[in-house]
């Protein structure tokens, strides 16, 4: 039988995990594949939580998928890949963020501007009749309420909450709105926690016209106790910086209950930061009420302002 | 209402224009908008035989797309679509060509390896439930069985074996393989056409590796007459090379009915043609029994063979 990876984003976040997982069953139940969810890192504390929630075990860890057939969930760039993405052949991608991609042939492709990966391939076992199993709706519910903040995001969509409603009761859960705050806080940072910790956390690397753009992301339930750790902070951005020929770092901490973040930004582009957003940087920060989306509200303002130059 | 123009490919196809009118029309049943199908040529005369069976009128020809919202359908790369596709705001693809594409922000984007775009737009209607009128129908059948040489040719699927009855049942066609094979042969290439008037007819441009490959591809019932006139034909190829620059430039002359294929062969990379198909080219030609698409059995070995170099 043939084993395809289904292999979700570097620092895979509830979204990507969770679509890997779901996106495998259902290729399991539907066609005469061995599909196998896999992902590069370890998952993170929100993840963590959620596996544990609903009783799931983690996905495999690799660190190649060279000469492997592979369907990439939740991402789509090599930036965001193992590196040896291009020695494996890609069969299929289910994505919901920007575009940057080039094959030798027709392959799947299902790109949808929505909340989250989950949503789409809810909408796949819709479309197909497939009957999700409870943990496996947990997990899809998880991966929602994590990309989009509990529906409260900037990128929720019509789709997202009928997919959440609707995951909702087939999962079982007994008051989701509850559940997906108590995941969100276990997923945010916790206050004593270093600032490698959160820096190295969620972390995602962008080239525009060029220049290597890293976006750092933490979510927290409050911006004001991080910040008392912004030197040590700045010191772990400028380490990247120098280790990786970043020119921009930008770390936005997100309050995950008031939908706003604290941008800190550092590395020669920084002006690209003033002009996308409008404003003046002070000690290297901005504050952005409403700012919540890398994908959505960051990396667009931020292509236009480099391709204004 | 916002007004979308839905484009098919530069030189459209009775699968471009068929998906191009069959998606707009489904556009307008299900949002408010108002989506016009458009194209940046003229119909072909195969095209011009399902339009006028099904009396369906021609969509508007546009020269250009800037400033415009635009939807692409069975084309995704700029090199087949309008020179100023970049000054519009892309918000949909739909296709079932190799992918290159790179966009600021999510989109839609559903391409799938079937056999004609119309058969992906077909399972669109019926997974949203909405009624296709008979012309419609009828134009979409006209579409796969112009992609997929009446379901004979390579890149054929289930998926399109089942819209192929489907649309041919709701079309009202009595006969549908009957309508198929007349349609094709109304397509392929007249005897008395001028060579220019076959070349020009489906042109495709590729850019592989920073070389130009042009692949211009003629469908006929017979080859042999096309040969006849070959010293012409490979006058009118090098008029197109000195033009537009081209590194290479293939004429696949196709018999719809053997499905087979004789391509002549000019330009400084011929040689990659001998690799990429591991034969010798003899007086500029090589025959290739089986190969009836260049998107699925062509450019894929020609990627790779520029790759091996």
């Amino acid at each position: 039988m043939t084993e395809v990876y289904v292999l979700g984003h570097n620092h895979p976040d509830t979204d990507a995990i969770g679509s890997a997982m779901s996106l495998a069953y259902l290729l399991n139940e539907m066609y005469n594949v061995k599909a196998i969810p896999v992902i590069s890192q370890k998952p993170d504390i929100e993840t963590r939580y959620a596996l544990d929630y609903f009783k799931i075990p983690t996905p495999m860890v690799v660190r190649t998928v060279a000469n492997k057939q592979i369907i990439l969930v939740d991402h789509n760039e090599i930036a965001q890949s193992l590196a040896d993405f291009e020695n494996s052949e890609v069969l299929a991608i289910i994505d919901h963020h920007k575009l940057e991609i080039k094959t030798n042939k027709p392959i799947c492709l299902f790109s949808e501007p929505v909340g989250a990966t989950a949503t789409i391939i809810y909408f796949k076992y819709k479309e197909l009749g497939i009957n999700i199993p409870e943990k496996i709706a947990g997990l899809m519910l998880s991966a929602i309420i994590s990309d989009t903040l509990l529906l409260k995001g900037p990128t929720t969509t019509k789709k997202d909450y009928v997919a959440y409603q609707d995951l909702a009761d087939i999962s079982g859960v007994a008051d989701a709105d509850r559940y997906g705050t108590e995941m969100l806080k276990a997923g945010a940072v916790i206050n004593n926690n270093m600032p490698e910790d959160f820096i190295n956390g969620d972390v995602k690397d962008y080239f525009i016209q060029g220049k290597h753009i890293r976006i750092a992301q933490a979510y927290v339930t409050d911006i004001a106790p991080v910040l008392e750790k912004i030197t040590d902070i700045k010191n772990e951005m400028n380490k990247h910086i120098s280790k990786n020929y970043c020119d921009l770092f930008m770390f936005v901490i997100t309050d995950i209950l008031k939908i706003n973040s604290m941008i800190v930004v550092l590395g020669d582009e920084r002006a690209v930061v003033e002009r996308a957003f409008n404003t003046k940087l002070a000690h290297d920060m901005c504050y952005q009420p409403g700012v919540v989306s890398r994908k959505k509200q960051i990396i667009p303002l931020l292509i236009k302002a480099f391709l204004a130059k």
